[in-house]
């Protein structure tokens, strides 16, 4: 197919269909004339997945091109390339110092203990869950932590579900591009799930109750 | 207590807490001389509120200022205090048109039934969930909608978890300052146990396994 009909099939405009190709994030199309190129299904799926990773991962054209270095590698496995992309989509918080830096790392990593899970060190979400114990202690808030093991417990579920729906889908591209997708509107979707399932819980819990404060 | 000793408990800095006063998020001190005023446990507890409403909540002046009308309305019933604490925190998504909108509000009604939730029709998460159906749809992505009812399934359970941990606190401005911060740093903290729990899910399910796409 000529550049057009693949903007069509993929909604991506022709100027970034182009940028992206200058940025090597799509292969070239094979050349027919001196300035037409034609383009296959390979281009289509690739395309899609860079629309998913540059506009709902929020992806640097570098990260972006750091997954797909990690897809196209021959060999490194669907576990590692998976990893690739959810690291790509996980905000980088800084390792802090400290007793309190140090107390909410053991939080951390007894949690992963106790919950049995296969995790590297330097997966970047040890330090995000870290700077939340530091946060919600300092606010005086960490009662809130007694919940800990039962959101770890629904964030295995959940997580086990989602790779299922991944596997089920062809290639390489499509399954990637499901863990981009999953990972970061799986997230906004959880958010709105709960502001939902909290106005039921509350409602069924004190509707109609006088404030017992 | 004088305004240096309510700084140096709550951790906020005196121009800020002038700030708060002058602005009415914070009931005046009783004069104690014509330019000195005194402090109790009343206005420590509710700047802690303030504060995790305008730091972790991210709650604008006039925003937090509703949230604390809604505390201190005599008889309020704490299910709807606690539903205008949820509902400043949840960012407004608008309502859209066409056949695509219509049919994600049917999916997020028919779930709300499913699920068996007692959820106000205004509830603003209503929109921002058929947003996300619109938006996995569009990206043709919509195969991950088959976990949807799991997504709500988890999310009822930490609401009840999350609530029951509320309900332990004395006083209403702490069951609120728990539903702000939880809500909050509650979403944070289910994406970062999603971000651990799916690399052990994948490394359970493919560690090692050569790449099948």
């Amino acid at each position: 197919m000529r550049i057009g009909e693949l903007s069509r099939r993929t909604g991506v405009p022709i100027p970034t269909i182009k940028y992206y190709l200058r940025e090597g994030l799509l292969p070239c199309g094979e050349r027919t004339s001196p300035n037409q190129a034609q383009y296959g299904e390979e281009h289509e799926r690739r395309l899609k997945l860079v629309r998913a990773m540059v506009d709902v991962g929020k992806l640097s054209v570098a990260a972006t091109r750091d997954v797909l270095n990690a897809v196209d590698e021959p060999g490194l496995g669907l576990h590692k390339v998976l990893g690739t992309a959810h690291r790509a989509v996980t905000p980088e918080v800084p390792e802090e110092d400290g007793p309190a830096w140090a107390a909410a790392e053991q939080v951390v990593a007894d949690l992963v203990r106790r919950q049995g899970w296969q995790v590297e060190t330097c997966n970047p979400a040890r330090r995000a869950l870290a700077h939340l114990v530091v946060t919600l202690r300092d606010l005086g808030q960490d009662d809130l932590l007694d919940a800990l093991d039962e959101y770890a417990a629904a964030a295995a579920r959940l997580s086990v579900v989602e790779l299922a729906l991944i596997s089920r889908r062809e290639g390489l591209d499509a399954k990637v591009e499901g863990a981009v997708v999953g990972t970061v509107l799986g997230d906004a979707l959880i958010s709105s799930l709960r502001r939902l399932a909290q106005e039921d819980a509350s409602s069924r819990a004190f509707e109609a109750a006088p404030v017992h404060a």
